[in-house]
């Protein structure tokens, strides 16, 4: 087969492809990195390109418009290069900058008194940073270098195995002598082994970082934590660029059976660099002062990061590689902080049911709670553990990322510029987008908001389609019929911001099958929802999401606000305890014993009750109607 | 500097070196092994080579004959290269072939008996492969591969903490696979802490060998153990090819401090896997299928064998980089055997005190007696221990290598050829070598042996010069005194084997040395020999040297035989029992808390004391006078 050169601009990268390639795939083999969240399947949208020079196969897409077809633009993902093509990439295609969540930090704020509450729960970080004035040797304390160190360290940390490095003993002598006995060891612990990890000149102890991550199938979320107090310095989200090869996970070991691991891998990686790398530059933090990496998150996206075959997790009896791997330097899978530093990845316990379920449970403390608790973790998959002191059962549903602001036309993440509120104000429909700005789109919470409030209105039927004529904000765009909330003239990128009938089928879908995940994992415990004594709504969104518009959707049950506890982020807020509590990350083992896990695959009903729970808020509408209850009765 | 070439011949290897190097530098730099036990200084005459063409500068060496010089012989240590030369290397020259001690086998065939005596000793070898026939997974047990196999290991090897790289669970998937869920796991274990080092296809765990090594400043004695049951398959040995750069433990810091220490640690990880090498060979066995290395020697020697830094070991506060590392991968150190097995080097004392001498301690197992016991090891530090079930108190003193066959101009290893015994029998001197092959020197045993029969036939007098006329033996060689003892014509290279003054004088040097600081050890103690319950004599010649010579030169005192025990290589033994107990290796420990380190070098009675031993048996001729005390009064 013939070859093809693509020039993209204004990058003015070329790259040679075989006849027949897409578009999409030669920009990633020019390493330009763009939006695309179906996974290339000409669904989302969002891969648009300008041809500038070339000629492509006919084939035009529903999702552009009469004027951007005439403008040249094409579908990166459905055009196939079959000569030399010169191809313009707009700004919007363009992967969005990683933008701060600055209100993460905040929200984690809590985070210290939350873990205070556990008397149990000492300050212990995973990595710990002691500087040593150690005696110089005398002929009367000749003890040699390592043991020196090592008598030294132990007095801190108390007893238990250490380990050390051959590189490190080795320069053990230099350093010491050269330092006039003072350094700082850097110590980083796992159960009972504590590793002396790294030897430093002087006194470099105040100067210690973790990372914290929840690593999402949609979204990356990056904590910037000081190892020395519980204090979060910053927080950093980005859309995981695995998104290219889908938007399940179920896509994503596809592409790894087909490109190999590594390809995914890489791309995860340098997710995680760049906000490792934003979060120190912004912080002007030096790499070397981060010693460790604390990762969350489900069994997949723990197996790409460092690089385990996924392919036995999708496969009958669903195997993952392994659900408790040890800690690696971080350097072995190519993230890049303190050359030695420690890549922490906590215990999952299934394939299924992932570290970011383990860390929510310890983040909630629901085995520590007297009354049933359900904690239902919304991302891509809709994740519910019900439980108690004594045991837990966990499930795992298929949402599909509509609710993290994806595989919605206009879903945008949790950034600058994103409604993440909608409400009726006299009588019409008002937003907010977060820092006050020109919207771009919606996030996850300001989508569940515009279908409630549509729906509330009477704009959309229980279906969710639009019911014509009754406000003008239903228009006809692009051949599908949207509600248009801003104008591209008010937008912050001049484009229309909107939703469609298929996206609000989107969400439907997606409340749905979490809402019956719910119901049919309370049954097989022969409980109802008034059983449940502590109700807790975990995700990226976490803290934004009105619950009123939750309920009235039909996402979460209409049930004693009281009870309701949004927890945020559970995934990091639980790595962030593991990364500051020893006790809690041994804690995991507990957590893993009581678990069981439910397979919704195999329950005869699930598919009964995802379709009752298809329309808006449910088809039993008894369920949702009444008064708002304030108070279980 | 002009650079010259030198060939060497019958190897047919050519250098270019530096006007002025030394023709055994560059021998060294021509990858050519010599004999050189004086560290190039002109004195053990053993680097003997034959100047085909060019010129060298006129240097004779008194170590040469007549015939020899006429021939073209010269010592290549003392013979600086000045312009191009083709240099021949005689075949005695030539560092000896590695040997196999097929005693040493036998010898250590008691240890079994030795180790089932403590009934606390329960066999736990320090590294084990366990067969692991799995469960395939179904959904009713869907455990991920690495928590199925650590959780199998778990129930053979009992609780602790366990450790796995990250490419071993990388491969778990398919391997597991592949295998039928058959594989055998070789767990590494150190204190807790339990590594999973490997996973290999079906069932190996019949095949785990380990090579235990006594690193000896002069000799290395490696054996090759089986870890399934005590069993010492075969040993070998060979003289430390660091002798090029020195006899003692300081000469070989300076020189690492000149050349870097990589270039001694070199040589000593040939050695050992030549030593290695050869035992495979022979019993036919694969090195993959060798897990460990376990390790003792003098602390010098012990850094070098991990490159740790030696400087500050020969300079006050004389304090080692470490006295107790961690295992590491062999082949972090260059150590060929299987690419996942442990080099485990036991943990020493001090700076003078090294893990020969822990091992020592654990194979007699002095801190479990009644009494007083006292042990010396007899090596090129000879090393005093003296102590009971409450304390040790430990020195050491420089002897030299004479004892170890080398530093004597006939010296050679205990190896089939050696004179391992010299007695009168008709009133006539006779001898006995390893193997009844004809002679081509003496082992340690052998030359105790030749100046005890020279002293009393009254051939040498008690500061060991030779008498003339009192024996035929007694000739002037090469302008020396010596005693030849087999002529050129009965040899077995062609050469005479024979003792010299200053041979005799190296012996007195050591064995002065040696009883010096157990005299001086004991006073500090306020004891005396009679106060000794259990005399441990240790060393690499150990069960062959006769006890009676020993006491006539004065080496050991005049004390009730039935003290006496030959402990024979306690530095292999303890390192043995350390393999295959891991109760014995944590035992160290216990041995390091006891014992208390006696700096020779501040005694200010060391150097009176010994002068007086300076004689043949001492100047105190009453200590070693009247008849053998077989019994104690």
């Amino acid at each position: 087969m013939a070859d093809c050169t693509v020039s993209f601009q204004p990058h003015n990268k070329a790259v040679t492809v075989r006849k027949g390639t897409t578009l999409l795939e030669a920009a990633l083999k020019a390493n330009i990195t763009i939006n695309n969240l179906c996974g290339g399947d000409g669904i989302c949208g969002r891969c648009k390109m300008i041809i500038k020079k070339g000629n492509i196969p006919e084939e035009v897409s529903g999702k552009l418009t009469r004027e951007e077809i005439t403008r040249g633009y094409v579908l990166a993902c459905l055009t196939q290069v079959m000569e030399n093509l010169v191809v313009e990439i707009p700004p919007e295609t363009l992967a969005r900058e990683k933008i701060v969540d600055d209100e993460d930090a905040d929200r984690f704020k809590e985070f210290g008194q939350l873990a205070q509450a556990g008397d149990e729960f000492v300050f212990s970080p995973i990595v710990k940073k002691i500087y040593l004035d150690l005696d110089s040797p005398t002929l009367d304390n000749n003890t040699a270098d390592q043991q020196r160190v090592c008598e030294a360290v132990h007095r801190e940390i108390g007893s238990g195995a250490t380990q050390m490095g051959l590189k490190i003993i080795r320069n053990l002598p230099a350093i010491l002598r050269g330092n006039n006995y003072k350094v700082t060891a850097t110590v980083g612990f796992r159960r009972d082994i504590a590793e002396i990890m790294n030897i430093e000149p002087g006194n470099t102890a105040g100067k210690n970082y973790m990372i914290v991550i929840d690593i999402g199938t949609t979204t990356i979320v990056a904590h910037l934590v000081d190892a020395n107090r519980i204090r979060t310095i910053a927080a950093k989200a980005c859309f995981n660029s695995q998104g290219i090869y889908g938007s399940e996970v179920t896509s994503r070991i596809i592409s790894a059976e087909k490109r190999g691991i590594v390809e995914l891998q890489k791309l995860l990686i340098s997710d995680i660099n760049g906000l490792i790398r934003g979060l120190a530059k912004e912080d002007r933090i030096n790499l070397k002062d981060i010693t460790a990496v604390v990762c969350a998150g489900n069994t997949v996206m723990s197996h790409f990061l460092l690089g385990l075959p996924t392919r036995y997790i999708r496969r009958k009896p669903y195997t993952p590689t392994s659900v408790d791997p040890p800690p690696f330097r971080a350097v072995e899978v190519g993230i890049q902080i303190n050359p030695r530093g420690l890549l922490y990845s906590l215990p999952g316990i299934s394939g299924w049911v992932g570290s970011d379920i383990t860390a929510g449970i310890l983040a909630t403390n629901i085995i520590d709670r007297d009354g049933i608790s359900l904690l239902v973790d919304i991302g891509t998959n809709g994740e519910i553990i019900v439980g108690n002191r004594e045991w837990l059962v966990a499930c795992s549903a298929s949402a599909g990322p509509a609710l993290e602001g994806a595989n919605v036309t206009c879903g945008i993440r949790a950034e600058t510029g994103a409604i993440e509120k909608v409400y009726i104000k006299n009588r019409k429909i008002q937003y907010k987008t977060i820092g006050f700005v020109p919207p771009k789109g919606f996030c996850g919470s300001g989508i569940i908001d515009l279908v409630s409030v549509l729906f509330n209105m009477g704009i959309i039927d229980r279906r969710g389609r639009f019911l014509d004529g009754l406000d003008e904000g239903v228009q006809e765009l692009n051949g599908q019929k949207v509600y248009l909330l801003v104008d591209r003239k008010k937008s912050g990128h001049g484009n229309h911001v909107f939703i469609s009938e298929s996206d609000i089928e989107n969400v439907i879908t997606a409340k749905a099958a979490i809402f019956a995940a719910m119901k049919i994992l309370l049954a097989r415990l022969d409980m109802s929802f008034d059983d449940v004594s502590h109700f807790y709504i975990a995700g990226a969104f976490g803290n934004h999401i009105d619950i009123e518009s939750a309920i009235s959707i039909g996402l979460i049950p209409n049930i004693d606000r009281n009870k309701i506890i949004f927890a945020g982020n559970t995934s990091v807020k639980g790595a962030k305890l593991a990364a500051y509590f020893q006790h809690a990350f041994n804690r995991v083992a507990q957590i893993r014993a009581k678990t069981t896990y439910y397979d919704l695959m195999g329950a005869d009903d699930y598919v009964e009750e995802f379709r009752k729970a298809m329309f808006l808020p449910h088809t039993d509408i008894e369920l949702f109607k009444g008064e708002k209850v304030w108070q279980k009765a």
